[in-house]
């Protein structure tokens, strides 16, 4: 989980990029970092903290200088160490040169890889999959940045979306199923790359193209050629984007994720359990599907949970005082919008189950008759490979509880999930054809890929 | 504009004060202070920045100790210096002991306080008015705090309510009129305040006590007692609290802040143009009252403005690059809800107009139809003198134009406001009997008392 | 303890003092400040820090505009808070205007004055003598700043001098007695004022006058004019300024402080024990001692301690891992140079002898054969009420141990320390008319002053 | 020009590494780094500033635990970007586990390396030579760390004194001829190592083996092993080390540095001009020279240039304001010393001449007769090749201008250098068997070693 974004043969280029992370911090608050090329030398800073923290002092005409940058924020990933080493961009020094690289993404054969190269006798300076990418774009000295990527990508497995800079070119490259979005356009002389069309859009941009999967383009001054690198498919986007990750306002795999929102708070309209009085959002992934809900079905919407926008991030410690105090510190209930109600709560999915039961029995200490849970996604049966944080599978409260006594486990009254039928119609994709929904059916995305740990799942 | 809170002989006074301001943040992003008292010393912390921020590395047994604490969080004042000696608690040596002192509200009287406070020899070290108060609580050594406290409510004229800390004892005390709020509760063997209800409902307290206006609290470990120092009213609560400044789940003034928003919402509803196709909000402030509007008119609510959670206080530095971007960077569309639509916008005041009108132009471009600004509060026509950070006159956008002239001048097709008579009746005060309103009608709450600039306006 | 430094009507003048404040640094690490006023208007910044830290980000010409400015550097007094508000320049707001103000040295009459300005009802915000002299400087407003001075030197006993800021004018003042040293000269069109006559020499100059005791010096643009505010002595300078505090490269009371050290080692020389083999100074504040003791007896020069020059400063947390390293983490004793050896050890003074014991005790350790305390100064009997940081009676080796014993207690095979004649002589003043030889002799500088403490010695 | 320090086997050993930098921050105050090895698993922190600062907030016993840890100070090399990938230790991760190292000194064939080593397909991070050994070290699952070190050094040409940290193991290699010294002792049941003697000093250990040029030592919970790795000699070690780069309480490559020092000061006491009134230091490193140019010549010993001792680290930014000030900012010379004398001025060498200029220059107008200066070492008039940072040959005013010219060039009335001889005498090899010379006299240490740049020099 993190965003990227790239600016080719702009004025600016860094500055810019930096404005785009700002539109996808969302997608990475742990840290950020840009780097930029100008006559053949790459500069970069990164730092840990919000785009804004980490490039609060820089001159970027000075520091990050050139026409051609990428960047990256950095999702925290627990137990992880905070090393600096971990924060993108990766550089490298080849034959042929200094690289950048921002990767979105998770390799699923990692292991079978990182022995390989460790073999081949290199010395790797961190654990992180990026590096191995790296670690496959060197030798060939005679070989093209894209004809680098090329090659890697038929090595690694798994979900690569990546920008990568070197003096004169910058590439997008993704694997050749996509489980991970990218956008670009032409802008000014040159063009602008981003992980969801919002960052775009901060440009006036209102067109753009979709990454394709297996393919690699390549942009220099001499304009912009695509490379086909694998059979170029079939699609496996990530249908947890659109249920969770990107911003509604943005649009990714070609779809508008907050379209495909209402149409999941619409399927959830038709199904949910008749006289209720009013439904509430978790807050803020919530909140589309709920007013969807509202609309469709006309019970009232009320701001039943009230999240404080200034907690989270810095919420680092958990001491015991910050335990017993738990989600409160983070979220409240207005108990004049649940009391003596019966209530519809709606989130976008239930992973551990701990968040929800939390919420459902604040709800109930605020005095509802009835709490509800309107989830506008399946149940998460198995954890993600590919680059989403979710834990695994014996963490996830629907893996190890029967579905008719989950409402129970989470003391809600009921809990109303869509089918994988529904999720898919509301994405557009009524066939299943270009999404991987392994997380909420267990059904690989690429048979011949091996998972790790899915054995012990 | 900044929030308040104290904790008076329960354990770990401090750090519950620290998880009250979190509660209380959105009244004050600038910076944060506690006080805490132990064995007659006093102890204290303030910096820059959230409240996390502040006491990230605070260890508050060893930092600040003692069973009785106050803070604040301030709100960032435009052109003020950011010194540390503007920042609360301050602190104040007296014959009788040390002093710790936090204030929410504005004095009118500063100018006459301040040239008596100079001619009597005293030298201050700010232009603050709060330094002004803890000046007026010297001398008298036989007196108690509350006793200093009422002598100085008996000389300063404007909003103060405030908290107080000495060895031994916690006064909080109001103005004779109460502009500014703060709710108190039992807890433990001691007890709790804050300016909003929603930081003592984190510790599970569901009932409270408001401060009445001319009073000052006294609470030792014999007890609480009330005095009163002046005749006890009329109340002049700002009206503003409900309009914008609290947040929705609290109760300020013995009002649910929310249940008023809904009530301007459903005030709205009945007044709005005709045919719109979809109601949208100005996040954050708007949504309560957009909620309100969908569910009493059955017009479909959309997030048509997706607000950037991580901008804005960090947003300082207004270079020419961050104009043109403009309210882009906080604030993005999303056409696919407004495009081809009729769309109404709610937001709850319209001050120099010059957001609304970018907001305005955001949507037209984005393509929709129609855009009506409905705000659930009158024209903003005065500027505040007891504490909201409003500016001159002249920059208000409804004091300098003419009404109907007003929707052309924001770009809108049409601009519906509440009346003076919705807003009250919204706050439950349809007499107007307890609220200022002088920002939206000129009336002067204490008719006798001199406004600073009043004759320039 | 602490340094000060000024300069009024010339270009830069903020940036003059920052030069200036470095070449003082010796006289307090712990905080720096710089105030400087342009068109009526004062500015400030304050920190924890190195000079060079402090000023690490500063933009003089913007953050700290003007042709007049003042500064100070602070010396960490152990068990003080480490608050903002005890940083010079202290700023102060009075009917006649802002004055700012730095001040070294120490008033005797302390708690009088406080309970005096407290009785008149006025709060002040520390426990700093500073605060006492600018609460003193308040109303009159028809006076001039240098009358305000002078009319607080009436009222304030002991060490005061100082430099005061105010829009348009610099005034510097000294008690009557002149405990603290302060020069001046001409540069540009205006005049530099510092501590220590190393600070001007910077700026080429050669040529400096000595600020008289009793009198207050204003500077404006029509000129510089001499008050005297008392009769003008007798002078007390503080003895110990050259014993220890001030730069050997400085001139102090009109006398060369390395000078008057070669002067107290020729003294040593004289008087010290036969047959040593080598003399070694304790870094850095007996060198110049050291090398003339050398120079006059023809007995060999070594360094036999080497100090880490970056310890002590960030040496904060003493835990018991610290204090088993001991003096061994700031000084390493050289075996080549006095394994063998009868080692004269010079060093400036003998306070508590903690540091003379661990010293004697690495040396010996290190083979020395004997090892002779060499001290360029009488016995410290007593602590200083005028801004030395000298500790308790109770804490001085020499109150409690009887000079014949002192060599066996420190570990020594002899203690030679200059008797108070010749440390007079040493300093220029044999009648011991002008000097404060308190701390060595008991001899009170204005006998009818009150000392504090005085009668718990 | 770097220090390097370890601990095997030992209590805490990161925090007596800690100490142990502390000791040799004389040798880089740019940055710092520890590592320590717990478990098979590594720890590591690295920062810019002194090690004081860098570890201000280490716990070392949670942050680096362990009984095994190396670190390292890094000296600032001008022009290098401030990249943390540059801080030593540098971590690996190979086939057989993770590697931290750090190292002293420069590898010579660092081009031809690291080609080989790109053609290998491996990309590197930095263009550090640290780099291209860690790359070096991997491969061959079987091969010890011992093993993988003496590989390294059959490829890698030039200084490299190292310490690498594996599970279970320390290793401490020297490459064939030493030319960075590195110390060793028992302690407690382990090992402690450190570049300087004085390191181990600091934990009372008084005797210790220097490492020996050819060899890798092998530390585990089984003792100790040591292995040659090359024909083991000859001894190439660096003489500057002596004249300038270590403290003198040290002993490196088995002599003394003050020892040798003092022999430097005697030889020039018997060359110099003769009626000197009075000798000077340059500070620092010129103080144990001159005291036995004074000690052998009866000529008196003054300080007269006094060093700024909190100057220079922080003194990044050389604006013009700061180029006028000059060396007087760091340096100020004390006239009574100097005015109406002839001075002899002893500093260590004389490379680029630029400060003695203006130190001469300085002396002059503080009023002396005649400037001699005395320095312990002959001209250098070629670049080092080895890790001391000199410059260009064309910037070394000893290669630019005649002998005859050099006194008038550098404003002084004579100038007196050592000659190879006499400074092969002081450190103990007359007959230059055993030290690299290179920048005094060109001679190749290694003739069959490619010099980078030699034939441009």
């Amino acid at each position: 989980m993190c965003r990227i974004a790239g600016a080719c043969g702009v004025d600016n280029a860094s500055n810019i990029v930096r404005r785009m992370l700002q539109q996808l911090q969302h997608g990475g608050q742990e840290g950020a970092g840009i780097a930029s090329e100008q006559d053949g030398k790459m500069f970069v800073h990164r730092g840990f903290g919000l785009v804004d923290e980490v490039f609060r002092d820089t001159n970027f005409g000075r520091d990050l200088p050139g026409r051609s940058a990428i960047g990256h924020v950095r999702y925290a990933t627990t137990g992880e160490s905070r090393r600096t080493d971990n924060l993108h961009p990766f550089l490298g020094e080849t034959l042929g040169g200094p690289i950048a690289l921002v990767h979105n993404g998770n390799l699923t054969n990692f292991q079978a890889l990182r022995t390989q190269i460790l073999k081949g006798g290199h010395v790797l300076r961190t654990d992180s999959d990026t590096e191995l990418i790296m670690a496959l774009l060197g030798n060939g000295p005679s070989l093209t940045l894209a004809e680098r990527l090329m090659r890697m990508y038929g090595q690694a497995e798994g979900a690569a979306t990546l920008l990568a800079l070197a003096p004169g070119i910058i590439c997008a490259g993704s694997d050749a199923h996509q489980w991970r979005p990218l956008v670009w356009a032409p802008y000014q002389n040159g063009f602008l790359f981003a992980s969801e069309s919002r960052a775009l859009g901060l440009f006036g941009i209102k067109a753009w193209e979709t990454l394709r999967p297996g393919t690699v383009i390549e942009m220099t001054q001499n304009g912009i050629k695509t490379h086909a690198h694998a059979a170029g498919g079939p699609c496996r986007h990530c249908v947890f984007e659109h249920v969770y990750f990107a911003m509604p306002d943005s649009r990714v795999f070609n779809e508008h994720v907050g379209t495909a929102r209402l149409r999941m708070g619409a399927a959830l309209a038709r199904r949910m359990p008749p006289n209720l009085d009013v439904v509430i959002a978790v807050p803020q992934s919530g909140l589309v599907a709920t007013q969807e809900v509202s609309n469709e079905s006309g019970i009232r919407i009320g701001i039943g949970l009230v999240r404080n926008p200034y907690m989270g991030r810095t919420f680092i410690s958990p001491t015991q005082e910050a335990r017993e105090l738990g989600v409160r510190v983070k979220l409240s209930v207005d108990d004049t919008v649940v009391a003596g109600k019966r209530v519809g709560v709606v989130d976008d999915s239930i992973v551990r189950g701990t968040t929800s039961r939390q919420i459902v029995s604040l709800i109930r200490e605020a005095g509802a008759l009835e709490v509800h849970l309107l989830i506008s996604s399946p149940p998460v049966v198995h954890p993600c490979y590919w680059g989403i944080d979710t834990p695994h599978r014996k963490h996830l409260i629907a893996a190890r509880v029967a579905p008719e006594k989950l409402a129970a486990e989470l003391g809600a009254d009921s809990v109303t999930f869509l089918t994988e039928g529904e999720l898919l119609d509301a994405v557009g994709d009524p066939q299943g054809e270009r999404h991987c929904t392994y997380c909420f059916t267990g059904k690989k995305p690429v048979p011949t890929h091996y998972l790790p740990g899915e054995e012990n799942e």
